[in-house]
C-alpha cells in the first residue's frame, strides 16, 4: 500500500537544476490547504544556516501553509546574501498560492558557503506550484528533492483512528553518513490532518525528535541546517479537539514515524556494513542512559570493531567508563548480538569465533549494556565504521 | 647524544615471553638508589586497571624505590585476582631491592580482560632486577619493555641547571593510535634528580599532563590503564630545596618533557598520514578553547577530510560551532596550513588545488581557528583518519 499524505496536503518535487543533473530534484513543496498548526526543531549547532534562522522565527505557529526545501546548496555562512535568499523563497511561494511570507517555512541543504542560484530557485518554485498534487507519487517527488547523499527516499506514515476521525500521520526525510560537505544534514517534514494546539505541537514534537533524531548518531556531527517540522492541519476532524486517550495516540504516532525516519537514516549510511542498536538498561535516569548509549555510538574503536565482526567488549564498557555517567563497574552485563560477554562486572567464556561470524552475517547488531544503577533505558542507532566510508569522506572534495 | 638517566636511578628492560615473541621485551623496571617524592595522573575512566587501583592509593608519596611495568596483559577488567597479581608485582619488585611493597608502583598495558601470567611476569621481575643498570642503553631497554603498538621507542629530557645543580628531566611512554585491545593505553614515567616536595611535585604533574597528554587526542578513548608517574630523587642536589624561579624552570622541563611525550604519540599513530595541530584562540578562557579544539580533534570528518587533503573548512567550523561554547559566529577566523579560509565569519576565495596540494605533502597540518572572545588559547594534536587506520582496527580480533 503506497504512503499517502494526509488530508487537506499537496506536495512538489522538480528539478531546477541546482544540481546540475537534471534528473536529479532538487526543490521540494508541500502545501496544507487550510493553515496548519506548526512546529518546529532546529540544530543546536551555533553555526546556523539561513533558513533556520528564519523557520526559528516563524515557529511554533497557528497559521501556516506551506514549506518548501532544496537539496544541492544549504546556505549556510552566507550572511546577510543568506537571510535574503531564505526569505525571498518563502515570498516566491506565498505569492504563488495566495499565502503571507510569514506563513510560509523554508529548508535547505547541500554545500556549505554557497549562494543559492536564486534565478533557477525561482523556477522552480513557479514549477514546483504548478506540479503540486495530492497522490503518493507527489509525495515521493517531494521527498525525493530533499535528498543529497541518500540512495532511497524515505518516507513513513502511522494510520489511526481518533474519537471516530481516521487520521494520517505521515513523515519523510533527507539524512545519511555525511559525505560531502552537507555535514550529515537531517531535514525531515511531518505532517498530518488531526488536529493539535500549538503547544501541543511543539511539545509532541520535541519528544518525538528526542526519541529518534537525536539518537541517531553516524559520525557525531551536529549539522548547520538540521530542522524537522511538524504540520497539522485538523483537516481529518473539522479542527475539533481531541480528549487525552487520543492525542496520546496522537503522539506515539507522530514518535513512531520519526523513529521509522531516524532509524532508514542509519541503514543509509553510504559505506557502511552493519546498523547498531545500542540499548542501555540500569540507569538512574533517561539522560544517564542517552549519555552512555551517545557515548558507545561515537566510539570510532566501537565502530571498527562493529565493521570487523569483532566481539570486543572492552571497547564498548570503556566506552562506558569515560561517559562521564557515573555507575558501579561490579554490576555490569553486556550482551552482543543476544549473547552474553560480560556479566556482574567480570568476563564470561564465550565461543569469538561463533559470535563473529554470527556479526558478520548480519546487518543489524544489538549491544544490550545494563549498569545495574536503577530502572531508566534508552535506545541509541548508529552504523559501523569502514574503510569504504573513510575512502568516501576522504576523496571528497571542498 | 644519547639521552641518559637522571642521577640516582637505574633502568632495565626484558623479555619474559607474555606477548610470546622473545625478541619483545615486555617487562620494565625502574629503581630510585634513595626514596623518591612520586605524584601519579590516572585514567578518569570508571572501568580502570587493577595497576591504577594500587597506585591511586600509594600516590602521592615521599618514598617511592621503583616503578615496575608489563605490557602484553593490561590486568584490567580482572577482578580481585587482578588486584592480588598487581600487588604482587609490587611485592616481588620490593623483596629483591629490598623495599616496602608499598614503595612500589606497577603499570600494566595490553590486552583487557586476561589475568596476569604471573609465573612468567616473577621470572621477568628477577631478569630485571639483575640487569638494572645506568646507561641509556638500560632507560632504551626500560621504554622498550612498556611498547605495544608503539613503532618506536619515545625517551625525552632536558637538562637544566637549577640554583648551580645540573638537573635532568628523563621521560619516557607508550602510546600510539588504538590497534586491537590496549584501548590506546598511554603509560608514561618521568624522572627527575631535582628535589622535589610532595604536593608541588603533584602539581606539576597534574599542570604538565593537562598541556599535554590531555591534549591529544587518536580516536577519543580513554583507556581503562591511562597514568603518568613523576619520581623526584633529590640526587643532583642532595635534597637540597629550590627556589621559587627554579622551582618554575622545573616545572616548565617537566611540562616540556610531557609535551614532546605526547607528539611523539601522536607521531606514531599507526595507519595515519597526518598529524594535525589544533590551535583555538580568541577565547573567554582555557577551558572553552581546550574544548573547542578536543571537539575539533574529535571530529571524524575533520580527520577523514585531511586524510583527504580536503580544505573543508565547513567541517571545522561547523565541529567548533557544536562544542556547546558559546562564540560569535561573526567574528571567526580559521587559517589552515597557514593559508586564511575563513575571515570574520564568511569563506574567503581561496586557490583549493594549492591547499590542498599542500596538505597533501605534508605530514604536519596546522588548524588556526580564532573565534573573537577574549585572550585565551590552547592547542590540541590529533591524526588524521584513514582507510588504513580503520582496516587495523577492524582486523583485528579479541
Amino acid at each position: 500500500m503506497p504512503i499517502e499524505l494526509p488530508l487537506g496536503f499537496q506536495a512538489a518535487g522538480v528539478s531546477c537544476h541546482i544540481k546540475g543533473d537534471p534528473k536529479k530534484l532538487d526543490l521540494a513543496l508541500v502545501v496544507t490547504d487550510r493553515p496548519a498548526v506548526a512546529a518546529g526543531v532546529y540544530t543546536q549547532n551555533l553555526i546556523c544556516a539561513a533558513p533556520v534562522v528564519i523557520d526559528r522565527a516563524r515557529t511554533p505557529s497557528d497559521s501556516i501553509r506551506a514549506i518548501v526545501a532544496n537539496s544541492g546548496v544549504a546556505n549556510a555562512c552566507t550572511g546577510t546574501q543568506g537571510l535574503t535568499d531564505a526569505r525571498r523563497m518563502t515570498h516566491c511561494v506565498a505569492e504563488a498560492i495566495g499565502a503571507k511570507e510569514d506563513q510560509v517555512l523554508v529548508l535547505s541543504t547541500g554545500v556549505i558557503g554557497a549562494m543559492l542560484p536564486m534565478v533557477k530557485i525561482e523556477a522552480g518554485i513557479a514549477a514546483a506550484c504548478a506540479k503540486l498534487g495530492r497522490s503518493s507519487a507527489d509525495l515521493l517527488s517531494a521527498a525525493r528533492g530533499m535528498m543529497t547523499t541518500d540512495t532511497v527516499p524515505k518516507i513513513s506514515e502511522r494510520r489511526l483512528e481518533l474519537e471516530g476521525h481516521a487520521v494520517r500521520v505521515t513523515g519523510f526525510c533527507k539524512g545519511a553518513a555525511m559525505i560531502g560537505p552537507n555535514m550529515a544534514t537531517m531535514l525531515g517534514i511531518v505532517l498530518t490532518d488531526a488536529s493539535m494546539a500549538v503547544p501541543e505541537a511543539q511539545l509532541a514534537l520535541v519528544e518525538a525528535v528526542d526519541h529518534s533524531f537525536h539518537c541517531i548518531s553516524v559520525e557525531g556531527h551536529t549539522s548547520t541546517n538540521d530542522s524537522v517540522l511538524l504540520l497539522a492541519n485538523g483537516a481529518a476532524m473539522a479542527d475539533r479537539s481531541l480528549g487525552y486517550t487520543a492525542k496520546s495516540k496522537l503522539h506515539l504516532a507522530i514518535r513512531a514515524v520519526c523513529e521509522d525516519l531516524a532509524r532508514a537514516i542509519v541503514d543509509d549510511g553510504e559505506g557502511t556494513t552493519h546498523s547498531i542498536s545500542i540499548e542501555v538498561r540500569g540507569c538512574r535516569n533517561t539522560e544517564d542512559a542517552q549519555r552512555i548509549a551517545r557515548t558507545i555510538a561515537n566510539s570510532p574503536l566501537v565502530k571498527t570493531a562493529i565493521a570487523g565482526a569483532d566481539p570486543n567488549w572492552g571497547r564498548i564498557l570503556s566506552a562506558a567508563g569515560y561517559s562521564g555517567v557515573s555507575f558501579e563497574p561490579h554490576q555490569v552485563r553486556l550482551e552482543l548480538g543476544g549473547i552474553l560477554l560480560y556479566d556482574e562486572g567480570a568476563p564470561v567464556p564465550f565461543d569469538a569465533a561463533a559470535v563473529s561470524q554470527s556479526i558478520a552475517s548480519q546487518r543489524n547488531v544489538d549491544i544490550v549494556l545494563t549498569v545495574g544503577m536503577g530502572d531508566a533505558a534508552a535506545q541509541f542507532w548508529t552504523t559501523d565504521l569502514t574503510t569504504e566510508y573513510v575512502r568516501l569522506n576522504a576523496e571528497y572534495h571542498t
